[in-house]
Order: structure tokens, then sequence, then C-alpha cells
């Protein structure tokens, strides 16, 4: 039997049951209509600027930031060192094959060298990772347009998985959490009970390690230029650390894009998880009927069925 | 409830119920006994020497072929193919983030300038993705050591998986295959029924795109150099080809590694995914008990749960 997976189940729309679409998920998302698009506000983007690279390329990425109610004690952390300009002159500093890229102070580990934060940020409890699925304070599930939980479950890290509000996330028992899919930044930080800061950031670029939700905060994900990150050197030393302090690529500046002259803000878009065309997009990832493909999947697993992120210009 | 993959309920063995091994995934494989490593015969070894890089280091890729019954007309072909030396000379020619980096001859797709592949090449089945899993004749039931059919699933993509002979399987109606993982080699093709030859080859490099599972061959892996095809520079063109000849790095050779003296050849072993080691590593992945983890997951992806492999010298 073909099974869809859970968060694929919205598409037992009626407009969907009529003909399946052959459409590539490519074709379906270009073709959505302007108003299925959500602007992404610029004060809920990180504009990371990189040195060039060796043939005088320049290399900025942008962070889109989680929205509430998840992970917003280190959100709120990450608003405030950009506003400190803290990143500014420090580096990328581990790149770990099919794992991450981790940037941050080269010398956070060293108390005496280690960059001093800036005052005011929020040690964020573990409790944070989750958010409490059902109740009104604090909770999602107003906010969910569907819920999934009398699905079967095929996601081997959680009972439940949904698009909501542009992203992805997972839920079990009463809780719901961001996944670790491609492209996701997450806070390094030391053994448990520490939490990290924000000052020591990641992003995934290999297969989803799952096997972080719920261990380390998710705060948001790379929507452009992540090509810089993961076509890094990988490095060397245990974990992926660059043996040498020339390998770092330095960081010019990490900015809110608020913080930007309004000409040079950034314009982002995400197609609504709540739209028909995401759907229809949703269930083209999981069964793919363009040319191509012999064997239509299926179902697709959460982290197969990334949102669509485009830049307006 | 917290569940367990299939391909994670060997785990469920007396030895392991005992008491939780607290150590990480890496401490286990490091631990494990000479005996239960196998090593990995010469002849399956396609050893793929890069052009060096900008600062002149060497690079060097080694891909391990998939063992029958699976894939074995691509396999074939590819023995030929490199006996002949067809891929000397070539290039890289597409590198698409978070998806795949492809090798082959930059002009396949003009019929004039398009390189002469050697004769005798088979022209595969679309029959051929997968393998019968019941029956005598080329059937892998015999040599499962178990059969988790009875499981829940929590594969979006198939109803069972194994860890097989070292290798990763994915199950449904009574068929088996080889799955879409990070560092799988697969077979370039056209549209269907084209299947490829084996002249045209990929790499996967970012989150396993499954959806192809089963749609186009599977002849390998990469088990050593994976970061000179990953962190290479990302094509412009679609699908991550490059616009300009120069960006494609050159093949200087592709041999079978027993065709290489017998000083030259590398020599790896995986860790048997019969043994109680690999029980034990594929256990702790799904659950981590080691002290940077507060929460195991419970469970774990296929992909999530890569057969380890290393170079014996």
């Amino acid at each position: 039997m073909l099974r869809l997976a859970p968060a694929l189940t919205l598409l037992a729309t009626p407009a969907l049951a009529q003909e399946p679409d052959r459409r590539a998920p490519s074709e379906i998302v270009a073709a959505a209509p302007a108003g299925e698009w959500v602007a992404i506000p610029a004060s809920d983007l990180l504009v990371m600027t990189l040195a060039p690279d060796r043939d005088g390329n320049p290399r900025v990425v942008t962070i889109q930031l989680m929205p509430p109610p998840f992970s917003q004690g280190w959100v709120g952390n990450i608003r405030k060192l950009a506003a400190a300009h803290w990143w500014d002159g420090l580096s990328i500093n581990r790149v770990q094959d099919n794992y991450v890229v981790q940037w941050g102070d080269a010398n956070a580990e060293d108390k005496a060298e280690a960059k001093v934060l800036p005052p005011g940020l929020a040690r964020v409890a573990q409790s944070e990772y989750t958010v409490p699925f059902y109740g009104s304070d604090g909770g999602i599930e107003d906010t969910l347009q569907y819920d999934r939980e009398d699905r079967q479950p095929v996601d081997a890290y959680s009972s439940t998985n949904w698009h909501w509000r542009g992203w992805i996330l997972a839920g079990q028992r009463g809780n719901a959490w961001p996944v670790h899919c491609y492209g996701m930044v997450g806070v390094g930080r030391d053994m448990p009970p520490d939490t990290g800061s924000g000052a020591e950031l990641y992003t995934v670029v290999g297969h989803a390690p799952r096997h972080l939700d719920r261990n380390i905060a998710l705060v948001g994900r790379v929507i452009e230029g992540i090509e810089h990150l993961s076509s890094l050197p990988r490095g060397t030393l245990p974990l992926g650390f660059y043996a040498k302090a020339e390998q770092r690529v330095p960081i010019v500046s990490i900015r809110l894009a608020s913080e930007l002259p309004a000409a040079q803000q950034p314009k982002f878009e995400y197609l609504s998880t709540e739209s028909d065309s995401f759907a229809r997009y949703a269930d083209a990832r999981a069964n793919r009927r363009d040319p191509f493909f012999i064997l239509p999947a299926g179902g697709a697993d959460i982290c197969n069925v990334p949102v669509p992120v485009r830049r307006v210009d």
C-alpha cells in the first residue's frame, strides 16, 4: 500500500482529489498566484556578510528567524547580538561534512581569550526546546489549520509533522518543535544543562540530523546563500573544526535587515503553507508525476517538503 | 510513545536488553573487535582521481560498488567503462546544492560531440531497479538475518528497512531496493524508458532524495573523499550545471582498485551489519545516551544509520 506522510494529508482536499497534477513541484511553485505568497518582515531577517572568496566574489547569507512561540529566548538574544554588531570580525570555525557549518567566536572555549558577550542576554531553559501544542497560553493549537494526530506516523522522530505558517514542525505527546532539516540554523551549546546563548550558531549542510531535535534550540533557517557555507572546505580536526586560523572565513558583519538602509533590505516571501498551491506542491513532492519519474514514492519525509522561499526584487 | 525504526529492531536482543549502552556511536564503532569488520574486495572499489585543487592538494574519491543481486547490469557496465579508462579526461559537470554532484561526459547530450562509449555495454531494464525479496533465484530473503515485515512502518518511502551485508535497503510488496542516502552513487539517465548506461554518475550531497528510489539505479557509495565533491562550488545553471567549461573539475582517472599495482590498492573494511557492535551502534544512533544529549529520539531514519567504513593501512 502506498502511504501519505502525515504532513501531506492535507492533499486529500476536494480540489486535489479530482485529477492528479502532473507538473513538477518547481512548476507548481512558479505558477502560484501572488496572493499565496507571504512577505517575510525585514525584522525577521539576519544578513550575514562573509569576506569575499578567493576570486573576490561577494558572499552573503540570509537567515529567517523562527517566529513565536518557538525558541524566542534565543531569538531575542540573537537580535541583541546582531544589534551589538557582536559577530563582526569573528569567523566560520567548523565545517563538518554531511553535518553542520558553525560560526561565532573561535576562542569561545577559552575564558581568557573569549570575546565578551553583550549584557542582557537571557539564559534560556531546556524546556523551551518544545512548545505545548494544546492550551491557549503559548500553545499553537489554535493556529494550526489542521490536526493530523489521527494519522499513522511515518516519521521515525515524532508522531506528527506539520507545515505551519511557513515552517516545518514535529509533534508528540502534546508538544511541538522545529525540525533539523537542511539549512536550519541552531544554537551551539556546551554540555547540558547549558542551552547556549545564541552567540555560536550552526546550519545543517547534510542529511537532517533529527537526533538533535529537542536537544538543541533551532532559531531559523538559511533562505539564501547557503552555498557559501555548504561548499566551504571541510575542517580536518575532530567535529570539522579548522586546524589553522587562516582557514576560517571571516565574518564581515551580521545585521538584522531592518537595521540596514531601506534600499539595502532584501525582500523575501514564502509560499503560504496554507495555500492551495502549497498543497499541490507537497503532493507533487511525495508523488512525482512529471515525465522523468516512473514510480511516485507515495510519501515524503518532512525534510523533503521544504517551504518554498523566493526573493522579491 | 517512543518508537524504534524498523531497521533498529534488532536491538531488542537479549544482550542489549540488559542495560543501555551510554557510549556515543563513534565510541562503539571504535571499540568493535577486529572480527566484526569485513574486508571490501579491491575488485569492488572504484578509485576516482581528480585534478589537484588550487593549492595543489590531491583529490581522490573512493567508491564501493553495490553487491549482487542489486543493480548488476549497471555495475557490470561501470566495470567495463573503468577497464576502458573511459572517464579519463572527462569532468565533474554538475554540482547542485542539497542534491547531487554529477560527473561524466560534459558533451553527452550532443551526439556530434559526445565521447563514444566502449562496446558491449548492457541496456538494463527498469525492472532491475528492484529485486524480488522472496524466492530462491535472485531473491534476497535467504540472506537476510531478520525479517521486519511485521513492524510498523516509520519510513515514508517503504514499508520496511534493513541493514543487509553492509548496505541499506528498503522494501515493499515483496521487493527490495537500495536507498538514496547521503554519499550513494547513482546512474544519470535520460527520460524513461532510458535507464542510463553507467557512464554518467552522480553522488548524493544533501538530504536523502528518496523520491529517486526505484526511479534511478544506485550502483554504490562513496566511502572516502566525498568532501572533494560535496565542497565544490555549486553550478549556476539549472540543475547545478557549470556555466563555463573551466569550472569543471577534470577527472584524471577512474580505475577499479584491483587494476592498480598491489601497493596502491586502498584497503577498506565495513562493520558487519550482522554484528553485535553494529546493533549497539544502530541503537545508539536512535537513542543518544552520551552526555551531550538530554532526550534520546527513540528512533532514527534509515539514512541516519550509515554503515561504518574504515580504511585499513
